[in-house]
């Protein structure tokens, strides 16, 4: 599974497949997120724990949105409930991390001899994904690591987690334990909430529980980004 | 095959793709088109039989176009003439219907325990394809459709049904009956037929037969869509 | 490998991967690039020759930026150092060509009976492509081709010949044999070279040699194509 702010109309993806196919040709890889909007790890990192549950237990997840890399930002390995997350240490893994029940982090102690200093996904990150997936990881090539450097912790975020192309604005706020009959505020309007989008006419907005657990603002037939000026970052909150 | 507006670029495609290699490991999955006109399904329709020629016999479309997700819209297993389509039964798969010499309708019995009221083709129509494809689908899983609830038609559209990324614009209308000595009129403009871009200058307008067998206008070299101001649903006609 | 400018967002691409999958069904496709500026070869030509290693010897690249579709331009199938490229005759394989050290050239003699006159991609230079992986091209499908009908050369190209979506913009100059004190100069601004991007501010530009190898502008958190208005095409050059 790839999770990356890489653009799927870009150069990169392919590049990083080339790497998983040559060391796991046996795997199957599915490509989640890649346009994901670069440099947001927090954003991020609360949409890869919403995701999630959608990719069967075993799953490796190639995880990458690393403003940071280059620099001495370090890596991390995460096994959580059945799945793994490989990527930089930099908040990215860290919401899934403060969720799980079970939990086992590592840092990559392997370095490849051509490390680029600019695309750590194809030259650190993919070998060691596809490793991991084929079973062919020299245990050595990890480092126990006792807690991640950076963490967003396990706390919903208030705020706009990622916008997709029907301009539906997810948040960071796990539907379970949202208050139905409560509106939202976002960009300075109340958003009562209703569980299809044909509960309310076309072009007006609402609040639902969306298809991986979160509530998001959408508007029926019609881009809730652009009539309600939404965009990730942009704060949500709760109707006194 | 999957014929969706998901959007290429977005995080719903996985999650669809992850489903059809849980269900049916085998199958190879194709991305045919993911950035459909939103909410568009005539248009969607008409491209869905234009297209279709360019996939083998026995392929299994995954077809979702739906803004009508979570009302009671029905269903559709549509066999048309060696090949098999699933989506809902709002009109989508009509086109290939009406056209089709042999026609088999059916719509799905069967409701997945936790079914959202967001993302049939993830959680409805990906398991009914899956099985499909891998042979594994219960008969009483399906149930006979007398017809479909929504119907095109089998005539031409004579309209803009598609702009691709050059920005050359697709037509409802099968080239295979376009008389070649007529002018189209689209955008306020006559537009002869040429049959290669080359015939004209760079920069001038055509229509030609486009690779998919459908009467397209396109400018040699540049984009029709902007030179001549096309969008999907613009009405084109036949010079008089 | 596929090379193109198809657009992943687009119909194209689906159509040649049946294709691929009917002729070539134990063959591995990777997108690695289907955004190319439509119509530039040249520039396509030098990314292409910037690409190719992350990809191992025996891979098969389908190449396709062809703006003379469907004139008399020729075909080329290049075995150039233990890769394979096919394409139009057009330069676009020219430039690996000049470059590499071992090199033999063919024309496609064959041509497929429904030939397209716009979507030579699916209907010529895959299927070509696929007999080519899965070794069973008829040796007479290909004829001789004593040189290329354009070439670019071996040169780098003092052009801005991508932009990526972080809006990197990658030049035609190999870093190898780049002065790394030495400023660059690109829309009218003076800009020097850094290793990793967070050695300077955020906001800042910088040179850098890049994951393929070449010399590329960024701005560190930021897009060097806004804030320098760069774009595909636009030359650079050394400060005096």
């Amino acid at each position: 599974m790839l999770f990356t702010d890489f653009g799927s109309a870009d150069i990169y993806v392919g590049q990083v497949k080339a790497v998983l196919h040559r060391l796991a040709p046996q795997a199957t890889v599915i490509d989640l997120a890649h346009d994901l909007p670069p440099f947001n790890v927090r954003a991020a990192a609360h949409l890869l724990d919403a995701l999630k549950n959608a990719f069967p237990e075993g799953s490796v997840f190639l995880c990458v949105v690393d403003p940071g890399v280059g620099t001495d930002r370090g890596t991390a390995v995460l096994e959580a409930d059945s799945r793994c997350y490989v990527g930089p240490d930099n908040g990215l893994l860290s919401v899934v991390a403060a969720r799980a029940t079970a939990v086992k982090l590592s840092s990559i102690a392997w370095r490849p001899a051509g490390l680029s200093d600019s695309f750590h996904g194809r030259d650190l990150f993919a070998p060691v994904v596809a490793r991991i997936a084929a079973a062919t990881l020299p245990p050595d090539q990890l480092r126990p690591l006792p807690a991640l450097a950076t963490s967003f912790g396990a706390d919903d975020l208030e705020e706009i987690i990622y916008v997709d192309h029907y301009g539906n604005a997810c948040t960071g706020i796990r539907a379970a334990r949202a208050p139905r009959d409560t509106a939202l505020v976002a960009g300075g309007r109340r958003i009562d909430h209703v569980r299809v989008f044909g509960d309310v006419p076309q072009g007006a907005a609402l609040w639902h529980e969306n298809s991986h657990g979160m509530v998001e603002i959408a508007v029926n037939c019609g881009s809730a980004a652009e009539t309600l000026q939404l965009c990730v970052g942009e704060p949500v909150s709760w109707a006194g």
